[in-house]
């Protein structure tokens, strides 16, 4: 029952190092890297030039190479040649959220014509087993919600904001500690969080929902106000990849949120990514461990190469079983919305508002927006606009009250 | 391939009413509880007396029958009771600690002569899916080591002892919330830790050991001083059921251990169960739920439940492959030992001092210990002696030093 692996590796970047440190140093499975394949013949590497090949079809056409590791940055160039190996008839694991998030339906349909696996623990919370878990564990229906700080580089920058030190400040750490790329878009802007919300949302309820249709806030506009309110209140600011049950229909996002000292995602804190689930008979539940570097998610990687010995493959039950589950963007969740332009407050729909205040350099709003209208805007693009979700559970209805038809007035204090 | 479940429960406490109440109103998972058996015929229940059978029979030979759930408390019936549903050809899941610790290989054998599942994912941390997690994930040779806090009770008293407040009326809160039972023994002397590291120690590293030769010191003579020891140096104590990798050799015990505050288990209290798992290369990672409770516990029983539609078993492949690898009780632990009778410290031989403090109520040592000498002192029933791992990794070998020598002089006072 047990299947010889021999491995073709694509791309050699830190994950791909890290991996051939583990496979090569320490024997510790079965399994053996025969040929890593790169782009780039003359980038200076870790190990002898006369390691590589520079054709993926080195790794296609060698009928002894049984299992595909594709570990390169090119979302694209990536799912044509884990389309190819498929055709090949080989395994793939890969750690590409992008590609996953993307192309999930149709790499699944070739997987399976083709009778290969697929695994990918790599592309979501690092080292932690969370897709393991929810494929596995939480397979009946009770999970409620799911709520993963699956970004290192903004929690690391969030953590750092939390205790006092300014955003432009903690970017520069984290990029000098090596957790941030020199452009951070994708991380600071929630769009790595984005495909990875896609990917939790097929194993944690079985549905396939495209990154361009899930809305993502990222954390480059939190401003120092809003972490003195979260202070205030005894919150701290976290990256959330949301996703729940609400009624009948499932709903998710991806936005700065605060969290209550009784939240288990209160006290993750640096650059470590968690998971925390809700179920309806198990109450909460974390799943903690580092998110990044290459050792960890290597040894993610290692845990997918390490399943197909036994020819372990997802099962996606929840996708089989719940014709009848939708998603959502129909429901209406409690936010801050915090600007020094009250028209910027005031283009926003509130349909109840609890706290209203103003002043000559800051104003701020907090109550019950319909997400359906929230999602219209490109808040990663309104610079002087802050917003952050509050604690409260989303609902898919509010009474609305008389304080959300009182627009902030212009010029009050001039 | 998906399987119709009939389950025969067998025992109405807490946990079984928990699952009666999740299967019968909730309706999530498409089985039912086709009949229920307990012992007192007389007792108030929370259901209607014609729910209730008083034979186990009337389950084991009931043909439609096909799943045993097995809650009741006595492990030894428990145990009988398994043994015939296995042999009437049933699955079983259980969350008897005592009785799977002590009778796991038997059972095992029986199961798989019978052609039958045994599960038992609620026996270890209740909601949270360590064993699954071991079994599945962790299933290559990568493990280094676990510390489980795997008792409510226990966690919540030495909660309550961090923060200043006595055993005694931390123990007494922790029975009236319902944690504690009115005889604690097996919670506060650490039995109840111990059975579950015997099964954790099956699942992480294939081996079995039983309960009675492992050693375990519970939390009952954790000393006012060694609580001061603890927040003067910024620790927390909390009670492990501890393995490890060291060598070629596992070692094992439960014990209360001084934790640093970027453990990831400084951070779990009250009632709540963790396990801090560390790999090779995944470092730390934590898998944190409510670990007692009626639902909590039920809902692990109810995913073992959900995993047998789908025909799961535990596979026990760290056993099948690690002929070689032995449990042993060779090594060294750095230990606090506190006793207001120097006797009582001098009859535990040490091999390396660092710290010795003595005056006329108060003395204690700190140092390295041989394991397999310490293991010989019954420290449960030692009272006015305070025993408290340090937050050092175990050693195989430690250089001594002439401190060790030294031993407390009486009458140093008088």
């Amino acid at each position: 029952m047990k299947k010889e692996l021999t491995i073709g590796l694509i791309g050699f970047g830190c994950v791909g190092f890290g991996l051939y440190e583990i496979l090569n140093q320490s024997r510790l499975i079965d399994a053996r890297i025969k040929r890593i394949v790169v782009k780039d013949r003359y980038k200076r590497r870790e190990i002898g030039q006369e390691n590589f090949s520079f054709s993926v079809s080195d790794i296609l056409e060698d009928e002894e190479i049984n299992v595909v590791v594709e570990l390169i940055d090119d979302s694209e160039q990536a799912f044509e040649m884990v389309k190819k190996a498929f055709a090949a008839g080989k395994d793939v694991v890969s750690a590409n959220k992008k590609m996953i998030a993307e192309h999930l339906d149709e790499l699944l349909e070739l997987a399976e014509e083709n009778e290969v696996s697929f695994l990918y623990e790599g592309a979501v919370g690092g080292s932690i087993p969370i897709l393991r878990n929810l494929e596995e564990y939480y397979n009946n229906d009770t999970l409620t919600s799911l709520e993963g700080i699956v970004n290192g580089t903004t929690n690391y920058i969030l953590t750092k904001s939390n205790s006092g030190i300014g955003y432009d400040e903690a970017l520069a750490e984290a990029q000098k500690l090596g957790f941030a790329e020199s452009n951070p878009t994708l991380d600071v802007d929630g769009y790595d969080s984005k495909y990875k919300l896609s990917i939790l949302l097929k194993h944690a309820f079985g549905l396939t929902v495209q990154p361009k249709s899930l809305f993502n806030l990222g954390i480059r506009h939190v401003s120092d106000h809003a972490v003195s309110y979260a202070r205030e209140k005894g919150y701290r600011i976290k990256l959330f990849s949301r996703a729940e049950k609400l009624g009948d229909k499932v709903v998710g996002f991806v936005a700065p949120h605060f969290v209550k000292s009784d939240h288990f995602a209160f006290g993750v804190n640096d650059e470590f990514n968690a998971v925390v689930l809700q179920g309806l008979f198990s109450d909460q539940q974390l799943f903690l461990g580092k998110g990044a570097g290459s050792h960890p998610t290597a040894s993610a990687v290692l845990s997918d190469i390490s399943a197909l010995k036994f020819n372990y493959k997802y099962e996606y039950r929840k996708s089989e079983s719940n014709g009848e589950v939708e998603f959502s963007n129909d429901f209406f969740v409690k936010i801050y919305l915090e600007s020094k332009y009250i028209e910027a407050i005031n283009e926003v729909p509130f349909y109840h508002v609890d706290e209203l205040f103003q002043s000559d350099h800051i104003n701020y709003q907090t109550g019950w927006v319909k997400f359906s209208e929230l999602k219209t805007f490109d808040f990663n693009h309104k610079e002087e606009v802050s917003l952050v979700v509050l604690p409260e559970p989303l609902r898919e209805s509010i009474p609305s009250n008389k304080m959300a038809n009182r627009p902030l007035l212009e010029n009050l204090y001039t």
